[in-house]
């Protein structure tokens, strides 16, 4: 592998210049450019799926699992569905320049705040090639130049790709600095970049828990905290049974390796008795298995076909990122609620209520980005929301909360308008 | 001077507990509670008074200036304006609960995000036992436990405030425990504070650049950069010479001894010549000292009853904080900007001009909380601004930048009501 010394104070001086000029670009130059990103990935193929083949051929041969291997794939159709999600930043509403809560002053002082883009953006994060292109086309149109660092495994993918993204934005009269990629699979470098708060105003850390922690306990600069999902959905005594079932085995089911997942379902007493038998029967036609407390498993039993096993103390606050589901009898709404924070990462919880009143107190009691009534947790989710894309789910309170899109890139600044006024008091 | 041993874990988990509390109480309750220490201001101040007069006499011993001396005194009648401005507070709307970006998706999902209180306010302040006041409002009205520590000269006062306030509160059945104080004025708690990221959500230091710069180093939570203000005005060739005198005059002048005052004043080289004679003769009237480059100070010259100096390289990029003001002649708009974007702080700066397009680049290019057109620097504030109060100025981009309000100390979930919707894709 050819590896070049990083100097990352030029790449971030780099980057801190491109971006000054970024800042300023009207959103037709902006979409231009990342109209040419789209047209090259579908156009211009040959460079990035050769790349692409030496890292399957080096993975491979490093004895990567199938599934790694299938997440480190670059296919012509990928890459055609990569170009529509770009097309698609490109419709987005460009967040820059919006001006909000403009009053006009007694004093005819006009006071308002205009959104503006951060500034630099870096980026940490894992084997997906496709990570480096949503990154670099939603820090693109939200004003924002980004600093890359992806996983060693993709790294030959990644370096093709971003040598396409430049040379197609630089077209569009978009400085190529604005995106820049740390061209070295040293580990230490990512101490490096966590350490760069001079270069970098945003990090945001995407991958596996490990990475996150990390991130979290060295990063100098505002780091996003996120992506650990550990999911509960609260089945209320009223619950309607079949939104119930409909929602637990979707939350769990249709995408278990997502941080918004299901990982614990919280049963009411007064209906785990006719509830959990036949959410079992449900979830064992796809093979999920159940981890149960003592009074969960006398009422589900063995079951054929089915893995209903006793939980153990670890399953509690787990996020399994697969077919494992854990689950418990409660005999009251504030035994949930307790179970949910000390356990929650807070992410997403869901109860499950026909009744007004808990439906409110938990709305109100649960402290995660998102709570949700009678709707399944797989839902938080920034195109879901309708924020058109996200670079992260923020379980943080500070800045921005849940899925992160464009808007949340932006900062802003006071603008005053006036004609000589001066302060009395 | 009685030294208690703190216990930073205990003072952390009943402030973190009490947040719990604080973050669900109704508008009417919070404001009941800020009434009672209205009252309490107002109608029971021999303790705090008794105890002022031990800070005072402490103070005068210690041999503080009267400056500081007169930031420490506390008085019936400024007693009685702290209780006009915790009604104010009071009379301010309740940003918790607040809910925006409400939709109903296409899915019959109705989405929005719905704020709520940060959690756990620290606070690290210097001399005015006013702040003690100030904090412990703005973070009850804003649903927050606060977490305070107050210099070492107004030990007795903030002791004696904080007793009042928590007495006050709990009549109004408001949790004492969500108005913390760290009853010590050893110099190390502070490092401790830095490090309780557990406990505190946000830390807000409010004095001088030392502990600024102090906490912005070693804390490890979200910490508010700023306060810090070099202020620069930018005298256009094309601006109103009676806007720019009475502007640069009340920016310098007015209160030169907090953040928003002018510090440096550019002046385009094709008005100079008749600007700064005439800005000279005005500020000496009140004492002010120029300190000028080469250019301006072979325009202003020798001056009766004026300190007119050369500048020094420090002078540049300085926060006076007193009766001194930069001044340089430039040559153009980009020079202006470029010795803003060098030597500001990313506070305010301002221009002074009648050229539309000129005045678009300047807001459009400075990179500050706050930019200012024809108007004085001196407006940023959260009061001028219309937020009613502020607890800090943020110069970072982060969460919040600018005055920081009531709003400001507020995060938000997102709240999703459905009817047992399911994700499809």
């Amino acid at each position: 592998m050819v590896e070049t010394t990083v100097d990352l104070a030029f790449i971030g001086r780099s980057a801190r210049s491109a971006s000054r000029i970024l800042a300023r670009l009207r959103s037709d130059v902006k979409n231009r450019a990342l109209e040419n990103i789209a047209q090259a990935l579908e156009r211009r193929q040959e460079q990035v799926l050769e790349a692409n083949a030496k890292d399957m051929e080096a993975g491979r041969r490093a004895g990567l699992s199938e599934a790694l291997l299938d997440r480190l794939l670059l296919t012509p159709q990928r890459l055609r569905s990569l170009a529509r999600d770009v097309r698609a930043v490109a419709s987005l509403p460009d967040p820059v320049g919006e001006m909000f809560d403009v009053r006009t002053l007694p004093n005819g002082l006009v006071v308002g705040r205009k959104r503006v883009p951060l500034g630099v953006i870096g980026a940490i994060y894992e084997s997906r090639p496709n990570v480096t292109v949503d990154i670099a086309s939603l820090c693109l149109k939200s004003g924002n130049a980004c600093i890359l660092r992806g996983g060693s495994e993709a790294f030959h993918s990644n370096t093709a790709l971003v040598s396409l993204i430049r040379e197609a934005i630089a077209q569009a009269g978009v400085p190529p600095e604005a995106v820049q990629f740390i061209p070295s699979t040293e580990r230490s470098i990512v101490l490096q970049m966590l350490q760069a708060k001079e270069y970098i105003d945003l990090l945001i850390p995407r991958g596996g828990a490990d990475l996150i922690r990390f991130v979290a306990q060295h990063a100098t600069m505002p780091a996003v905290t996120g992506g650990i999902g550990v999911c509960h959905a609260y089945v209320d005594r009223s619950a309607d049974m079949e939104k119930a079932l409909r929602i637990v085995h979707n939350a769990k089911v249709q995408r278990p390796s997502v941080c918004n997942a299901l990982d614990c379902v919280l049963v009411h007493s007064a209906i785990a008795g006719r509830f959990l038998p036949e959410m079992a029967r449900l979830l064992a036609r796809d093979g999920v298995e159940l981890r149960c407390d003592t009074r969960a498993l006398s009422i589900i039993g063995p079951r054929e076909g089915a893995r209903v096993v006793p939980a153990t103390p670890d399953d509690w606050g787990k996020e399994f990122l697969a077919l494992i589901l854990a689950v418990k009898v409660v005999d009251s709404l504030e035994e949930a609620l307790a179970h949910i924070e000390r356990y929650g990462s807070g992410h997403t919880e869901a109860i499950i209520t026909e009744d007004y009143s808990t439906a409110m107190r938990f709305l109100d009691e649960v402290d995660a980005a998102a709570v949700m009534v009678n709707a399944s947790t797989r839902f938080t989710d920034g195109g879901q929301f309708g924020l058109g894309a996200e670079v992260a789910i923020s379980t943080s309170k500070f800045h921005a909360r849940g899925p992160m899109g464009l808007r949340e890139l932006t900062s802003y600044k006071w603008v005053v308008l006036g004609s000589g006024q001066v302060r009395e008091g």
